[in-house]
């Protein structure tokens, strides 16, 4: 799953091109038992299976000694810190990460403190697994890795920068269904458009995630205008 | 990538049973042009390329007339609403639910007016295009559906279930590594058992995710045992 998700698009490019290498382990590969089961009942009760020690430790072990160090394992929880930019520009700096992917109502504990030494979630929802949450990982943190983006400047020039949303994108043709692009796109005049693009990003950020503005970096004339939506919002307008 | 990723485990069952059915549409085919591209550059300049509105409104038309009828459309933006546990179970209520995958620097702002109704990020930060987030979304949407989950109690009785993190769980064996299952667990005693259980989450999410208590639902001596804590580490145990 996790393979066949990631060889398509950006991602599997990079690696054809040798600029990061994908690995999955299966951690059933590792059972002693003749059905390959990795799970068992929960003590204490309650509902679901949770998985084994044994399996996931010895599987651990084979990868530090095949790489000839101990890796920073990353256990996907919606009990961990949640993922974000800056997280993903750390770990993009790290040469090898094991995404520890559970399943069922979770991983043995003592596994977890075996092995793990983060806990990240990408967010407060549950998933029927860990693999959609490594794979998300995976994509974001392999996009920053130098190269894997045909436009360097991609990366940056994007959501997020300065802390403000991205302002909206045009185009051909430049009608559509009697909807036209922005006469300023047309200007050519690059100050002008500048000014724009900026401005659409501050009132998108204040309409949809009003709370990113505490952070955000802006000019005297930014906040001015910040100040002038704010204004008329509070008149209703 | 969509239908490889979702086609195994969990979900790939439910499917089979007939529960749900997850289909892909190639925006690539609504395209007229000779080398089937959907994207161009954007108006204004900039890097990158930017997804066409006719492909993007045109396969919106065809499935309309296929299912007759307008669905909610979820566009997978990092400048959208923020998916959490709640919008999961909203969305779980809809008969159909379209989930639009941009790729490059976005989509014209066109399209997005003329079929998006929900814009929604899976957290903050940037990927590669919107397919991973849509397959998680369905993901965690599909699981609240009855029948997809093995076990019913499952979705009730896990991370998030009264605004707590989740206790730790142990499996077999009693002892790993000199790691001991903890004795409670094993005694037989269901009441200790759950007490433990609940003090365990109450410590958990103080300690990884104080945010969330504010919200969480306890009883009278479930807060005391919290302020227990509290006092505990202001005097720095």
């Amino acid at each position: 799953m996790v393979l066949n998700g990631l060889n398509t698009s950006i991602i599997g490019r990079a690696v054809e091109k040798g600029l990061l290498s994908i690995e999955a382990i299966d951690i059933r590969d590792y059972s002693t038992d003749k059905h390959h089961s990795v799970d068992d009942y929960p003590y204490g009760g309650g509902a679901g299976m949770v998985m084994q020690p044994m399996p996931i430790c010895e599987a651990y072990d084979d990868l530090c000694n095949k790489i000839g160090k101990k890796p920073r394992v990353i256990y996907m929880t919606p009990q961990g810190t949640v993922f974000n930019q800056t997280i993903a520009g750390e770990l993009a700096k790290e040469e090898d990460l094991v995404f520890l992917c559970g399943h069922y109502e979770g991983i043995d504990e003592r596994a977890l403190n075996l092995v793990a030494t983060d806990f990240l979630s990408i967010g407060d929802y549950v998933l029927t697994g860990g693999e959609l949450p490594a794979m998300v990982m995976i994509d974001c943190i392999s996009r920053l890795i130098p190269g894997v983006l045909k436009n360097e400047t991609s990366a940056e020039f994007e959501s997020f920068h300065d802390n403000l949303l991205e302002y909206p994108q045009y185009t051909r043709p430049e009608e559509y269904r009697g909807l036209k692009v922005p006469e300023v796109l047309l200007s050519g005049h690059h100050k002008n458009i500048d000014i724009w693009r900026r401005e659409q990003s501050i009132k998108r950020t204040l309409e949809r995630r009003p709370d990113l503005l505490e952070e955000a970096v802006l000019s005297k004339k930014e906040v001015e205008y910040l100040n002038k939506l704010l204004k008329e919002l509070e008149n209703g307008e």
